[in-house]
C-alpha cells in the first residue's frame, strides 16, 4: 500500500504541530485516505538545532532535496515570510504536488498568482491556515458565497494585539506593561511590531479580501494603524461610554475597489466583536440574504493551526481543486455614517468640512459625526479620532456625562 | 437549454423565501448551474388561499402531481411535521431526486432512514436549514469533523425562547407579557408550546447527534424541560450573581450512549452562549484537536433559511453525494462537575449523597456541587434547580451577597 507523502517546510510551532498530528491521528487520517499519511521531509534552516522522532523522516535545510524526492504528493507550507515560500511553493506546484500553507504574508502578496498556477496544474491549494487559526473561516466563506454575496467583513484577526487590549482593560495596565506579559506568555515576539501595529492582521485581510471580492484592496484605501497609540485612560473612559477598544480588520467594497483598514475602533455591546476577549479570534461577517454571521474560536496556536492544515489536507484527499479568486459582486455598496470618539479639544480645533460634533463627553473628549475623508483631514498632532462600530446609541442615550453641545 | 426542475412542498414563511430567492438571484444560480434553475410545482393545503408570479408554476394540493412530473430533478421540503413529510421525500428519493429539508421534526426522527436511501439512490440529501437557519452549522461540524471529534456541542438552537428569556431579563417582565410580545412579533405561534418547551430545539439537538455522534441520543438519557418556570425574581437573582438564564441544547457522549439535553441553564460571563441575545442562534463546539469554535446568526426567518436551503441545492449542483451519518468517536467521556443553583430552603430539605452545598447566596438560593444523577433525586415539590454553565468562579468571588456555608 502506497503511502501519501508529505513535505513539511518548516519545524516550529506550526510546524511541529502538524507533525504531531498527523503521527498521533494517523487512524483517523488513514480511515480517510485509505492510506498511510506519512510526513517524509522536513527542512529546517538548522539541521543540528533539530530532531524527529521518526529515523525514517529526512531532517534537511536544502528544499532541493525536498523537491527532488522520487514520491512527493503534498507540500506542507510552515515557514514565515514572502521569500523562500513563495519560490518553494512554485516548485512543489509545478512539480504536480498538492500544496497548503499557513504562511499568511507570502499567500496575501502571491495567493492569487499561486492560486492561478494551481489551477493550470490541476492540484489543490489549501490556505484555511492562513486566516483565524483553527476556525474555519477560508470554508465558512466558501460556503456563504455559493448562496450570498457578501458585503463587509470585519474580524479580530490577531490575537496577541487583542490580548494586550483585554489586558489594559481588565487589569487596569499601561500599553508597555500588558506587552510585557504578552510576551512572558509567548503570545508576542521579542519584537512585536507584526502584532500591534497591524501587519499580521492586515496580510489575513488581503487574503479575505482576494477570496470575497476576487481582488486586493486598494492602496489609496487602505489604512493600517497600530495599537501603541492607546492610552489606558481612553480605555477607561470608553469603559464609561459602554465601549471597548478592538483592534479590527475591516473589509468592505466601496464602487469598484475594496476598502481595507486595520485599525482601533470601539465597539459597542450590540456589535459582533464586542465580547471577543484576550487571545481569542473572531470574524462578521455580513452577506446579502443571510444576513450577519459571526464565528469565533483560537485564532493562533500548535494545534488549532494544525488543525486547519489537517481540514485542507483531507480537501486534498478528496480531490477538491480550488478554483482561482474570482471577481466578487457586481455593484451595491454599504453606505453608512460613521460616529467617531475624538480626543482633544475639539471645540479649538479647526474641523474640516463634514465634521459634526454630536456631543461633548468632557472638555476633551467629544462624540462626532464624520466620514472618513473628513475625519483624515483632522489635525492629528492635537485630536486623535477612533470609530465606533456598532450601535453607539445606547451610550450615548444611557451616559449621564454625555451632553449635547 | 434545460433547465433545473424544482418541486416545493410548501408555500409558508420557508417556501415564499425559497421561491423569492430563486426568481431574484436567478443569474447567480444559472452562473453556477450553467442553466435555468427554476420552481415548476409548489404543493399546498388549499389552491385556493395561495397564488404565484409565474403562470407556468404549477400550484397543487396534490403530492402525485409533484411526483409524477416528467422532469423533476430536486424536491424542496419546506412543509412541518413528522407526516406527510417523510412518506413524500422517500419517494422523491426513490424516483431518484434529490432532496432539501427544512423539516427538523421529520429530519429527528428518519433523518437516519432517509440519509441511506439517499445514498442507495446515490442522490444529495441537504438538512443544514433544519438546525440554526441560515448559519452554516451543518457543513462547519462535517468540516470540523474533518480532521476532530466532536467532544460536545452546546447551543441555543431556538430563537423564540431565547427572545423571551431576553425580554424578560432586558425589559424586567414576567414570563407571560414576553411571550405575549413574542407572539405579536411573529416569533411565536398562537400555540407556543414547540419552541417554549424545547421541543423545536430538541429535534435540531437530535440532528446535531446523528450527525456528530453517528446515532441519536439515548431515551433515558435525555431531558426535554421548557422555560415556562422562569421568574423575574430568578433571573434578577441570577443578574446579581452575573449569570444570565439560557435555554441551551447540549448533546455529548458518555460511555457508549449519547446524553441530549435542553433546559435552562445559567452561563457565566465566560460562557460561548453568554452574550447571545433576541432571535438568534448560536452553537458552542468542543472539538479535541481545534478546541472550542462558536458560531453565531440568524436562526430563522424567512431568507436566513431560504439560503441554507440555496446552499444545499448547489451541492446538489456541484454532485456532492451525502455520506450516511457515521458512527462517531470511539471512545473518550468529557468529566466535568456540575454546578447548580438552587431556589429553595435547600439547608433545611434533605440532600440526596451528593450534594455538596458550595455556598448560600441567601436563605432560599444555594451555590451547589451535584451530580446530574444526584441532582435529579432532589425534591422538586420545593426545590428548583439550574445548572450553571460555563467558569462560575468571578460570580462566586466577586459577589458580596455570597458567603460560604
Amino acid at each position: 500500500m502506497s503511502a501519501i507523502t508529505i513535505g513539511l517546510l518548516g519545524f516550529g510551532t506550526v510546524g511541529k504541530g502538524v507533525y504531531e498530528t498527523i503521527s498521533k491521528h494517523q487512524g483517523r487520517l488513514q480511515a480517510i485516505f485509505g492510506k498511510e499519511v506519512k510526513v517524509s521531509a522536513i527542512l529546517v534552516k538548522n539541521v543540528s538545532k533539530h530532531s524527529v522522532p521518526d529515523d525514517e523522516v529526512l531532517l534537511t535545510d536544502d528544499f532541493q532535496d525536498i523537491i527532488d524526492l522520487p514520491k512527493l504528493d503534498v507540500v506542507i507550507d510552515a515557514i514565515v515570510g514572502r521569500e523562500p515560500g513563495y519560490t518553494y511553493l512554485r516548485q512543489a506546484i509545478s512539480r504536480g504536488c498538492h500544496v497548503i500553507t499557513a504562511n499568511k504574508e507570502m499567500f496575501a502578496f502571491h495567493g492569487s498568482e499561486l492560486t492561478r498556477l494551481a489551477k493550470e496544474n490541476n492540484v489543490s491549494l489549501g490556505f484555511e491556515a492562513t486566516v483565524g487559526g483553527g476556525i474555519p473561516i477560508i470554508q465558512t466563506i466558501k460556503q456563504l458565497l455559493n448562496a450570498n454575496k457578501i458585503e463587509r467583513i470585519e474580524g479580530i484577526l490577531n490575537g496577541t494585539s487583542n490580548f494586550i487590549l483585554t489586558s489594559m482593560r481588565e487589569e487596569n495596565l499601561s500599553f508597555e506593561e500588558a506587552l510585557k506579559i504578552a510576551q512572558e506568555k509567548g503570545y508576542a515576539e521579542a519584537d512585536p511590531k507584526n502584532d500591534i501595529e497591524g501587519y499580521d492582521a492586515f496580510y489575513k485581510a488581503v487574503v479575505l479580501s482576494e477570496l470575497v471580492f476576487g481582488k486586493a484592496p486598494a492602496q489609496g484605501k487602505s489604512v493600517r494603524e497600530g495599537i501603541t497609540d492607546i492610552t489606558i485612560e481612553q480605555i477607561r473612559m470608553a469603559d464609561s461610554l459602554g465601549l471597548k477598544f478592538k483592534h479590527v480588520a475591516s473589509i468592505e467594497r466601496e464602487k469598484d475597489t475594496i476598502r481595507c483598514t486595520v485599525k482601533p475602533v470601539l465597539t459597542g455591546e450590540e456589535h459582533p466583536l464586542y465580547r471577543v476577549e484576550g487571545v481569542q479570534n473572531a470574524v462578521s461577517i455580513d452577506a446579502d440574504i443571510v444576513g450577519n454571521i459571526s464565528l469565533q474560536g483560537p485564532g493562533a496556536g500548535m494545534f488549532p493551526t494544525a488543525s486547519a492544515i489537517i481540514e485542507d489536507l483531507i480537501h486534498v484527499g478528496r480531490g477538491d481543486i480550488p478554483s482561482v479568486f474570482e471577481e466578487g459582486r457586481p455593484e451595491g455598496t454599504v453606505i453608512y455614517e460613521p460616529v467617531w470618539i475624538i480626543w482633544g479639544d475639539a471645540d479649538k480645533a479647526e474641523l474640516p468640512e463634514g465634521c459634526e460634533i454630536i456631543s461633548k463627553v468632557s472638555k476633551e473628549v467629544f462624540i462626532f459625526k464624520a466620514s472618513l475623508e473628513a475625519v483624515s483631514l483632522l489635525d492629528t498632532s492635537d485630536l486623535k479620532a477612533y470609530q465606533v462600530l456598532g450601535d453607539y446609541a445606547p451610550a450615548a442615550k444611557e451616559n449621564k456625562q454625555v451632553q449635547t453641545v
